[in-house]
C-alpha cells in the first residue's frame, strides 16, 4: 500500500501524436481496405507483412556522423538479451511500407517470383512533430512491381488504382488518375539546353505551377518575381526562349491523349530522352485503352508536377474530382488521393544491383476522409440488439433470447451492467446504437411473451421516459416467446 | 560515389526474432481473424485498435528503482521533437493488448459505454530471448467486457468462445471450453486451513497436477518428492488431511456438471467463498445451456489450473482435442489454444476504481497452426492466370486478355519481365502457382486466336519442355479470342 502511494498515478493517455480507433472507425478502415485488397488481388498482386521493427541500416536511416540515427524515425538500441539482438545495434519502427520492401526484394531475391507484384496494408511510424491531421504512426496502402523494368508495369498499375478507387466507391468521373513521365521533362531541359546545376531550381519553380499559373513560373525560371509580400523572389536565370518548352511542356494537355502527346513532341523538340519519354506514354495510353481503360479515369498529363523529382520515368497522381466544402464553407475540389511512379534502385543499396520498380500509394486516411464526405464510408454499422435484464434471477432467459438472435445472424447481447435501474438500461442501448430492444418482466415471462421494442422510432422518447410511459409506446408490440427473431426481423429489416 | 564506399553495404535481415508474411500467410490469418470477428461482433463486441506506442507509465512497466523500463519491453525515450513529445519521456512498443484496453477504459470511461464489450486483433512485442516458434513480434487477439460483475459476461465470453473456434473450422468435438473458479480453490484453501503465506506455494504445486498426477501432487502439497533426477523438492508442509480438499478440488471433475458441482460444494466444506464459487460456477454452468451450448463444447473442470494464480475469478482455457503427429512423429492432443478469466483492477492503477473485467485471448499462431494442422487454413489461394508474352510489341494485345479476365472475376496478370527466354515465362507461372497460361504468337493473333494451357494437368512438363514440346501437350487448347474467358473459365471452374 505505502508502495501504491509513492508512485503517482499514470495518466491515461496515448502519447502526443498517437490515437486510437473505436469500432466504425476501425470496421470502415478495414472495409476500404479489403476492397482495394480484392481489386489488386485479382491484378496478381500478393500480400505482404513485414515486421514493423526493422534495422536502421535496412532502413537507410542511419547518420554516419553523428553515430545515431535519423530524428524522423522511432529509435533504440538493442539491450544485452541473452540470445537476443546484439546489444548495441539500432532498431527502428519502420517510417514507410518502401524501405522494408527494397529489404525484402533484396533477402528473398532468390526466392521471390521476378517480377515481383506485392502490395502492402499497415501501420509507419514517424517521429514528427504531430499536428491536426497529423499523426505520428498512420496507415499506408502501397502496391509495387520490383523487377520490371516494362512501362507495361506503370500502365497497370494506373489502371489498377482507377479500379480500386471504384470498388471503393467512388464514381466514374468523380476521380481521375493524372500520369506524366519524367524523362519528358528531361527531355525538355535537354531542348531548352538547362545547365545540370540550373535542373533542380527548374524543378522546384515548375512545381509552384499550380500556385502561380503560366506567367508566375515564367518569371521564376527568368528574372525573378516580387511575392504577395513584396519581396522578391529570385528567378532561375533562364533565357524566355529556354523557359519556352518547359512552359510548353506544362501546357501540353490536348483535348485527348494524341493530342497532348503530339503537342509534348514538339516540347522536346530534338532530344532523344524526350522522345523515349513521349513514347513511353504512348504505350501507356495505348495500353490503357486495351484494359478498358478509358481517358475519362486514366489520361496523360503533364501538369502533374508532384514527385516528378523523386521518381525516374513514369508518375502518376489520383485525384478525386468533386467538390467538398472545405472548413471555411468554401467549395474547393478534394484533390489528391494517391501517388507513386517509376524509382530506380530500390534494392541497390543491399545487392548493388540495379532493379527497376513502380509503384503507387494510396493515402489511406485521406480517402477515406473523401468517402466520409461522399457518404460512402459504408452503412452504418448496426448496433446490436439488446436484451434487458428486468429480473436479476433470469439472466439464463435473456442470454438465450440473445443466442436465439444470434443463431440467426443478427446481433445480439444482453446488458450486463446492473440491471436495478431501467433507465440505465436505455440509455446503455441508446448509445450502443441499439434498433431493438427486449424486455420480460416476470409477468411477461409467465405468460411466455416479449416486449420488443424498436428504437430507431422511439429512440427520443426512450431516453426520458418511465419505464411506464415507455412500454405504452405504439413502438413496442408485444410477441410470444416463440416469434421473438421473426418480429425483431421483421423491425430490422 | 566516394561516400558510397564509405558506407559498408546493409544487410538485408530482419532484426533477430523478426519475420515477415508472405501471400498466403498474410491471407490465412486474416480470413481466420475475420471469422473471429464476426463472431466477436455478432456478440456485441466492437473493433478498437489502439496505437502501437504507449508511454512506459501507461504500460505500467517502469522500473522505478533503475530509473528505465522493463528490459522486456521496447522503450525509448523522446528525443526533443518540437511540437511533439516532452523530451526525456519514455515510449514502448506494447507488450499486450490488456494493457492498452487498461488505458483507453480510463481515458475514455465518460464515452465509452459501460459494460464495454471491444475485441483487439494485432501484433504486440516483447523484447525476449527469440528461439524456434518464438519471436519478438506476434499476432494477439483479445475479447474482454470491461464493467460487467456479474458471471454472466464470463459464461457469454465461453460461448463466444466455442462459436469463434467452430466459425474457423473446428469441429464440434474437436475443442472444449474448460472452466474454473479462482474462488472455489480460495474455498478449498479455507476448508483445508492453508495459511496465507502458504497459498502461493500450492498454487504452484497443483499447476503440476497435468505433469506428477495426484500422488506427485499430494507429496509435493505435504513432505516433498525426489524429481527424476533424485533430487529432494521440498513440499509445502500441509498435512494429509489438509490435501485432502486441494486433491478433491482438482479431482472434482464429475459425469456432467451436476456432478462436479455436487463434488466441489463437498470440496469447499463450509467456505463462504467456495460456495460463492460454486454457484458462479453453477450459474454460469445454466447460462451455457440457455445458450445451447452444451457441455461436450464447454464443461466445468476443476482441474484447469493455469491462471488461477493470476485471475479472481472464473478462468477458462480451450483446448483442441484432436491428435496430431509432433516432431518425433508420436501421438499428442494440440492442447491449448486460447485461455482467459476474471480480474479486477483493470484501469484501478489510473483511476483508483476498481473495474471488474473479463476476457479471452486467443493464441493466434497456435490456432493458425493447428488449422493447417488439419487442413483447415482456408483453400489455397489461387495463382493469377499467366498471359505469357510472345511479341513485346503487342503488350497491349497481352493488358487486354488479362483485363476481360479480370472483368469476369478472375485473377490475372500478364508476364512483366524479359520476355525473350520464353522458358522463363513458364518456371514464372510456376512459381506463381498459376492454374492456366496463356500465349498468343503472332501466327495466333493473325488468326484471332489463343492457346490455353491447362498448368495444373501440365505442371510437371511444363518447367523443362522446349516451346514446341509444351504446345503439343493435351492440356493445352486453341481457341478463338473472343471465347478466352469462356475456356479459362471451363478449366479453372
Amino acid at each position: 500500500m505505502a508502495k501504491d502511494k509513492k508512485q503517482p498515478r499514470p495518466k491515461a493517455e496515448t502519447p502526443k501524436g498517437f490515437r486510437d480507433y473505436f469500432g466504425q472507425d476501425v470496421t470502415e478502415r478495414r472495409d476500404m481496405l479489403d476492397r482495394i485488397a480484392q481489386v489488386y488481388h485479382r491484378h496478381g498482386f500478393d500480400p505482404l507483412e513485414t515486421s514493423a521493427v526493422e534495422t536502421v541500416e535496412a532502413l537507410g536511416k542511419f547518420l554516419p556522423d553523428v553515430d545515431r540515427p535519423n530524428a524522423g524515425v522511432f529509435a533504440w538500441q538493442e539491450e544485452a538479451v541473452p540470445g537476443g539482438g546484439t546489444a548495441g545495434d539500432w532498431l527502428a519502427l519502420r517510417y514507410d511500407l518502401t524501405a522494408p520492401l527494397a529489404r525484402v526484394a533484396a533477402q528473398y531475391r532468390n526466392d521471390l517470383p521476378s517480377p515481383y507484384r506485392r502490395f502492402a496494408m499497415g501501420p509507419v511510424w514517424r517521429n514528427e512533430k504531430p499536428g491536426p491531421g497529423r499523426f505520428r504512426q498512420f496507415y499506408q496502402c502501397d502496391a509495387d512491381t520490383v523487377g520490371s523494368a516494362s512501362v507495361a508495369a506503370d500502365a497497370e498499375i494506373c489502371g489498377m488504382l482507377a479500379d480500386a478507387l471504384e470498388a471503393v466507391g467512388i464514381d466514374r468521373g468523380d476521380y481521375l488518375v493524372r500520369i506524366n513521365n519524367r524523362k519528358v521533362l528531361n527531355g525538355v531541359l535537354e531542348a531548352a539546353q538547362v545547365r545540370e546545376d540550373q535542373a533542380e531550381d527548374v524543378l522546384r519553380q515548375i512545381d509552384k505551377f499550380d500556385k502561380v499559373g503560366r506567367e508566375g513560373v515564367l518569371a521564376l525560371l527568368t528574372t525573378g518575381r516580387l511575392d504577395d509580400s513584396g519581396a522578391r523572389i529570385d528567378g532561375v536565370g533562364l533565357s524566355e526562349a529556354q523557359a519556352g518548352p518547359v512552359l510548353a511542356f506544362l501546357e501540353a494537355k490536348g483535348a485527348d491523349n494524341a493530342a497532348t502527346l503530339d503537342n509534348l513532341s514538339t516540347a522536346v523538340g530534338g532530344s532523344a530522352t524526350g522522345a523515349e519519354g513521349v513514347e513511353e506514354l504512348r504505350q501507356i495510353a495505348a495500353m490503357l485503352a486495351a484494359m478498358g481503360v478509358a481517358e475519362d479515369r486514366a489520361v496523360i498529363d503533364p501538369a502533374v508536377v508532384r514527385g516528378l523529382g523523386y521518381y525516374t520515368g513514369p508518375v502518376f497522381e489520383a485525384e478525386l474530382t468533386f467538390e467538398i466544402l472545405d472548413e471555411k464553407g468554401r467549395k474547393r475540389q478534394f484533390g489528391s488521393v494517391a501517388g507513386g511512379g517509376r524509382y530506380d534502385g530500390l534494392v541497390e543499396r543491399f545487392t548493388g544491383q540495379k532493379v527497376p520498380a513502380t509503384g503507387v500509394s494510396i493515402g489511406v486516411d485521406r480517402l477515406l476522409a473523401a468517402l466520409r464526405a461522399k457518404g460512402l464510408a459504408g452503412a452504418q454499422v448496426a448496433g446490436p440488439v439488446v436484451v434487458t435484464v428486468m429480473d436479476r434471477d433470469r439472466m439464463s432467459d435473456y442470454q438465450a433470447m440473445a443466442a436465439d438472435l444470434r443463431a440467426a445472424g443478427i446481433r445480439a447481447e444482453v446488458y450486463l451492467g446492473n440491471p436495478k435501474n431501467f433507465g440505465n438500461q436505455l440509455k446503455y442501448a441508446d448509445k450502443r446504437g441499439a434498433p431493438v430492444a427486449i424486455i420480460q418482466g416476470g409477468d411477461e415471462a409467465e405468460r411466455g411473451v416479449v416486449q420488443v421494442k424498436d428504437l430507431i422510432l422511439g429512440a427520443k422518447i426512450a431516453a426520458e421516459a418511465s419505464v411506464e410511459e415507455w412500454k405504452s409506446q405504439p413502438a413496442q408490440t408485444e410477441v410470444a416467446r416463440a416469434d421473438l427473431v421473426a418480429e425483431v426481423r421483421r423491425i430490422i429489416g
